[in-house]
């Protein structure tokens, strides 16, 4: 019963109309990668928008033919018989505009002058994706989205949707987000970035011309990243001060087992993300606040929402603590919205929300049940 | 009353032996710079070794004669009237042997060679650091330390003294510190250390001799520490999300203040600080861990200790939790040692150590209030 979506394959979707960030900036055009699993129904009800998070894409579920361990990064929450069920739900993933994995970015060729954009590529916004996505809707005939989810950054652009798209979302699940970062947050981010920055092999983005890779600071931004992705607690369990070679060598090579465990997960990244992207994501999570044109009044901002919200958190994450949620959800409150909130015990802080969690599981379950049922009514 | 110590000068010792460190590396000889403050007592029972952190040196008090503003890191602790009294107290600061403030370390002349150690320096370790600090405590005639202090590594030294030359010291007063890192901040060192290591201006530690320093990536290790050094809510109070040109740019330039305030830390701390020793002083914090020759019983590694202790925790200090000094403090009731332990209400996170707060400056004074009266009976 709980399967997998079996095997799928990528789309594109080309968009050749100027399109205007919200910095200003103007893309003569673009192109959406996505994949889909489930059929749309013939009340064209049951869709739900997967949005991803810093380094996502759209390979949501499923395998590919010619990939066959090249499973999708939320496959244990998508599928025939998973709670987001596939045998009820259009389920749609994408690569966000600015990504590294088939939608236009940093290291697309600008048709304008035969060379990747690099540093002439926008910074884009939670707000731009979500416009993006909404284009992306319009081509696949979706009107109204069931539900919309994300997961950290993906949880930003759900929310965003809610205050954007009022009335082209039913229900809106924000797992482990917040409704804006703190200054602790924008701090990691800038250290990452900078990390990427100050790499001489960065060449001012444009290192695609240079035939370099700026590796040195992707592969700290991510050994950084992957730090508070985890908890203290879950780290001490898995790592401890657990030696590498069994006895202390007194040299700047690997002692511990942490620090293997870090610079394999920094080295694997620095091989396949771009360093232009992992810098816009960054970018676009610090700028996400709907509460500023509120002079600050989350309560103000998300009046104007009508979705239903399902909002997630888990108890062990200090990037995007359950404080933060809880934030949202006394928004919502305020504003008399249908808000559900659970609050999940987990050890594995922020990265809780990809893992296989009996509770959690079971919370998604029960919540997208329900809007199966109204699709089905 | 409560005055500074005045005018203070930096002085040499040279230690012509060799000197074995734990590594088993041999240094010819070595020097350490230190300050003094205050009058040995006839009875030479009045000093106190104040043991530095990370960037810490031996300008603990005073200013000097022809820089009024330099003045020492610890001059709110330290003077007559003050919790560390110099009215009472024979007080000693000094640069660990692999420092850049004058003690010999990794950017000193190699006599051997007629050029600077760099990466022939060996890795010392809070064992070697006691270990020279008592071969100082020979040289000034102090048998017995009335107390060791120290903040964060600080502290570790301080611990270590109590366990390595139980003998020679009175009273522990442990800071802001802990038994052992935990393996998120081995990580959060590692990825400083990488950022230094992977620098290409770091010539695998010999960049003195090509005329260049790894700045990018002492100032990246720095800016992260400094995120570790402050707790969210005092990051939040400090900066929040306030914008540094108010209004968003949408750029990779400064955007929000946290922002221009950490770089600011970092570029500061890069054109002084010396890249070989900032790696030598997080190994040093990693290695601490008396417990790992008890199979990780820290009850058992105290048992040798006979000096008093006071351990200090600040509640909002996420680096070296309030429950990392309660392990300590454990283990030492464990070993039913006197022990006293004040957890301070602070939002100032790991850096509260420095700071003026009433009521750690309050327990600090009545615990060496009591010293002094030991010292004079």
């Amino acid at each position: 019963m709980n399967s997998s979506v079996g095997i799928v394959s990528a789309q594109r979707a080309i968009f050749n109309a100027p399109f205007t960030c919200k910095s200003g900036a103007v893309l003569a055009g673009f192109e959406l990668v996505y994949e889909t699993y489930g059929s749309l129904n013939a009340a064209k009800s049951n869709a739900i928008l997967i949005c991803h998070a810093l380094s996502g894409h759209h390979h949501v579920a499923g395998y590919y033919a010619d990939e066959p361990k090249n499973i999708g990064w939320w496959d244990n929450m998508i599928g025939p018989g998973k709670p987001i069920d596939t045998n009820h739900f259009f389920v749609i993933g994408l690569n966000n505009l600015g990504g590294c994995h088939g939608s236009t970015g940093p290291s697309s060729i600008n048709a304008a002058t035969g060379k990747p954009y690099g540093a002439g590529f926008p910074v884009v916004t939670v707000e731009d994706w979500v416009a993006t996505q909404a284009m992306l809707a319009d081509y696949l005939g979706v009107q109204q989205f069931a539900a919309i989810i994300g997961g950290s950054l993906g949880g930003m652009q759900a929310m965003h949707w809610a205050l954007a798209q009022p009335q082209r979302v039913r229900h809106v699940l924000a797992i482990a987000s917040a409704p804006h970062l703190s200054a602790q947050n924008i701090a990691f981010n800038d250290v990452a970035r900078n990390a990427i920055l100050t790499d001489p092999d960065f060449h001012g983005g444009d290192y695609y011309q240079h035939q370099v890779v700026p590796t040195r600071g992707l592969r700290l931004a991510r050994m950084l990243g992957h730090i508070t992705y985890l908890s203290d607690d879950a780290m001490a369990d898995k790592f401890g001060r657990e030696l590498r070679h069994g006895k202390l060598n007194y040299s700047y090579d690997i002692e511990f087992q942490i620090e293997s465990y870090l610079r394999y997960q920094g080295d694997k990244f620095a091989a396949y993300f771009d360093a232009n992207t992992y810098l816009l994501m960054t970018k676009a999570l610090d700028y996400f606040d709907p509460a500023r044109d509120y002079a600050g009044d989350l309560n103000r901002a998300f009046a104007q929402a009508e979705a239903k919200f399902l909002v997630v958190s888990f108890t062990t994450d200090w990037r995007f603590a359950p404080e933060r949620s809880r934030e949202l959800v006394r928004a919502l409150l305020h504003n008399k919205r249908d808000v559900s909130y659970a609050e999940i015990a987990s050890q594995h802080g922020h990265d809780a929300f990809l893992m296989e969690d009996a509770q959690y599981l079971a919370v998604m379950r029960n919540y997208l049940d329900n809007i199966a049922q109204e699709c089905a009514a």
